[in-house]
């Protein structure tokens, strides 16, 4: 079947290796292995930076972050910048949010371009081009939650009282002597969260999105849509209600991938970032052994509402004309490399699972198969605007479709490196190491052996995933590897000055007009000595489009065009 | 006094050695001169692209053309990036366009940002961002003049009738026998145009800029006023009325600057470049006797019109609180090294006078004075900014203000190249060499003695201005200058990488904040074990602003800003 509908399935701060598929030896998802089964696993999907704000907006802007501009949480992405819903709209595609996209909006920009922010556009431009069904970004705490979400009125309504119900009942504990707990503290994430599981997020945010696509389905319209299920978890506060909270020991915590020689005069930026509270914190046993389990087990109830949800699908009839697409926006180091949280670009942080399924037939090929080919979250854009018909625009999107490689086609474009990028300027590292805003960058280029890491105003970072798989070793200040530096800065140069802003004039424009003729036919005449030089080029080099009322050319010109219709009908006498 | 008003006046396609106080030693320029000696004469003031279009939008924008995108003629400026009058206005300035600015409306983007075109913000989009009081780009063909510009209406009003006043006057001679010639022929530059002066563009537009003076300083409203006074002279059509047609004659047009070993096995983009219709023409004596005579003539023409322009300012009483900045958006190569136009980067192209006069008293000390600090175009906005007391914004500004080169202070901030970029695409040169629209980009560093050029897909050319002023000799391809080459090389690619787009949010707000702790604050605790461990951080690290209503923190913030009151209080006694 072709595609109609696309399900777009976004988990926060999924780690690529917390999946059976992916070869977590403890944690089983067979309802994500049954997609793998049967679309493609991709071993080498990248973000294209390990923190929420920025990795969402290149996913749905299509570009780099260099070329976006939104670089962390809390910098608005431009008014102006093209989103998913701007390109697809224009196609029929209702363009739906569910859940979470961490967007800020440009007020002041709205405000210079006269957008009421209550318009229909200036509410997509703060949904980031969404329709939003539902727009919850999953944190809600005490001093912080405005608006109230959705979500704390539902808990009301199913008789979960309070000021607060998601702090209250989704983000709480209880001891033994019935004492409230809160999962903002690590220690307490092997509890299990006051919240009966079908009244938790993950739960409450599928029905949402089956909702949406019943609504969908039934509008008489007939619209395709492609929803944007963006799940709020497996993201902190780390807690999970029963059975989950329950379902993992701590005797099911893998080791943490982390070495002394991490420790051992580490380049500077990843030093302060070693010192971040929250890398102390996962540093300890404790604290992994605490969360870890609450981690797995969020992500096992994500599992059984992909089962649920994919059922939906097939009782409503659509399951093989809607793709499905199930991803991450970054993943979380859980105390690997002695860090915690996402702020570097390590597998751990930067590498995502990503998994689709093509109903279309030219995708039985390839189902069930891994992918290797190195991918990235701006390839999906590119994707969703090949399966909707709309023409390339690599003048806007930095992406590559990545249909070639489900229909497993052997004329595909390379693919020779991912970038990503961190701005570190609203960390702690920054303040620690005293770097201007302006240059607390850090730009990760990796060709599927080699990942370099430019860190503004230091030494480069270089690991070989080839022999070092566990990236221990930081070759970076290493002369043996001077010539691969050299040659990583470079290829990390030519991305950097690719044109990215050049967006209002479409490449295949450019190249399929003869400019400088166009501008002599509208008159302006430019280098000519004399009437018979015109004449002269006009007669040798132009192709005739009309004839110009241009006393100057369009003389010429009728006589050229007269002569294309004489030499047309020979053609066509003979 | 202190500046209230700016004028800033901008010539087309002005040769920064045009001029007698640059030295032309046959073209005398005697109120240009003197407002150089009242003012600062630049001597190594660059543009940031050699042609109209991006050149201005650098201008307008104050960002580099990697910023803004809008990198050729035709490519429109994206509706959302800031322009001068967005800068300005929110300070109180009247920001006012008289003439051109080659601007290309982004109608698709408004379309999308529900833009009305023809509301105030519309129009002030598709003006760069100006109020226009008269807009005309100048270049008005039998086949193109649409709508009809205000100059045709003026003409007819003066008798001068026709369907295209502009071209049947202003742009056309007559020979012995009263047969019209057009000034689109550089055959024809070497005779007058049938308009007598004061019926020719420059002088018109000087009129409307004294026009729009003179409203300016009668309206009740006080407000100061910024008046971009944009001919668009001396900008081919090469051809002027009387007396300037008969000023200058063949022995006054000086020896091409070129050598033969340019045309020795030229670098492959200079070499196609070379082979550009207007390349060839200009490389004819006969072309370069006829042209320059009439490009000197409008030149002397600018040069009277801004003696009656500041005449004006003088009548009017304003002249000691007007700055006036006298400059132009790039160069003509009129024939030397073997160019015509102005698409490349010799000094002929790039290099353009820029003459500041500031009324301030701490101007005093550099009256006369000649600065050959590298300057860009770019630093105009800030300036500006500066002038008015508005805010520096280098999250969205890519230049410096000259203010502090003006008031020859000592403390200011290093300029160590300029940078200049040229989009080719649109060019015969990249059909010669069949390059992708995406890769036909050509990047110069310079730092004040390499010229450093950068394209793609190239080697890269490089000119040492010490040893070679006349940049004859391109030592890209020399080993002996492989080391200065990597160095450039290396100084691009720190320029290319700089964040440009993160213009939401300024540095100054990322460096002052304490980010981390304000989201905690706001009740995201991120890696904290238990309630013991928040406490001790938040009595060892936090600075208390307010007593937070979350449960989780409030006691304690409470617990901070008690004692602080406490120990303000004991200061306060002592």
């Amino acid at each position: 079947m072709t595609v109609k509908n696309i399900l777009f399935i976004m988990c926060d701060q999924l780690r690529w290796d917390y999946l059976s598929c992916y070869g977590h030896p403890h944690l089983h998802t067979p309802n994500i292995d049954a997609l793998a089964a049967k679309g493609v696993r991709f071993d080498q999907a990248f973000v294209q930076s390990p923190v929420c704000g920025p990795s969402r907006m290149s996913t749905y802007t299509g570009r780099y972050v260099h070329a976006h501009g939104a670089s962390w949480n809390f910098v608005p992405l431009k008014a102006g910048e093209m989103t998913v819903g701007d390109h697809l709209r224009p196609l029929g595609v209702k363009t739906a949010l569910i859940g979470k996209t961490h967007m800020r909006a440009d007020a002041a920009g709205m405000a210079r371009l006269g957008i009421d922010p209550a318009s229909q556009i200036g509410v997509r431009i703060a949904e980031c081009g969404f329709d939003a069904f539902e727009r919850d970004d999953g944190l809600h705490p005490w001093s912080g939650h405005d608006p109230d979400p959705a979500y704390n009125d539902w808990l009301r309504e199913h008789g979960f009282a309070g000021e607060n119900p998601w702090e209250e009942w989704a983000n709480m504990a209880e001891d033994e002597a019935g004492n409230l707990l809160s999962g903002w503290f690590l220690k307490n994430s092997d509890r299990p969260a006051r919240i009966p599981d079908e009244f938790s997020e993950t739960p409450y945010l599928t029905g949402r999105a089956m909702d949406f696509i019943d609504q969908a389905i039934a509008d008489p319209d007939g619209q395709p849509f492609i929803a944007h299920i963006s799940y709020i978890k497996p993201h902190w506060p780390y807690i999970v209600p029963e059975p989950y909270a329950s379902m993992y020991g701590p005797e099911t915590v893998l080791p943490a991938r982390r070495h002394a020689v991490e420790r051992d005069d580490p380049h500077p930026v990843y030093a302060a970032m070693q010192e971040h509270r929250v890398s102390r914190s996962f540093a300890r046993e404790e604290v992994r052994r605490a969360v870890i389990p609450a981690y797995m087990g969020l992500i096992k109830q994500i599992d059984d509402q992909m089962g649920r949800l994919f059922k939906h699908l097939e009782d409503r009839g659509i399951a093989d004309q809607t793709m499905i697409i199930f991803t991450s926006d970054h993943g979380d180091y859980l105390g690997d490399h002695w860090m915690g949280e996402k702020e570097l670009f390590h597998d751990a942080a930067v590498r995502v699972p990503l998994i689709i399924y093509d109903p279309d037939r030219r995708a039985d090929a390839s189902r069930g198969q891994a992918c290797s080919e190195l991918v990235q979250m701006i390839d999906l854009l590119p994707t969703f605007l090949d399966i909707y018909g709309g023409a390339e625009v690599p003048h806007i999107l930095d992406g590559l479709s990545l249909r070639p490689l489900l229909f497993d086609q052997a004329d595909r474009p390379e693919r020779s490196y991912v970038v990503c990028e961190y701005d570190y300027s609203f960390q702690d590292a920054r303040r620690t190491l005293n770097t201007p805003a302006r240059e607390a960058w850090l730009r990760m280029i990796y060709d599927g052996r080699y990942k370099y890491i430019l860190a503004e105003g230091y030494r480069p970072m270089l690991f070989d995933l080839q022999d070092d798989p566990d990236e221990y070793h930081d070759l970076g200040a290493d002369p043996a590897h001077a010539e691969i530096c050299t040659r990583m800065h470079e290829a990390l140069f030519k991305w950097a000055r690719q044109p990215r802003q050049r967006n209002t004039i479409p490449d295949a424009t450019i190249e399929s007009t003869a400019v400088q003729e166009r501008i002599a036919e509208s008159g302006i005449l430019i280098g000519y000595w004399d009437a018979a030089e015109l004449e002269q080029a006009m007669l040798d080099e132009w192709e005739p489009r009309f004839a110009a009322s241009n006393p100057l050319t369009g003389r010429v010109m009728e006589k050229l065009l007269q002569q294309r219709k004489t030499k047309q009908k020979k053609e066509a006498d003979r």
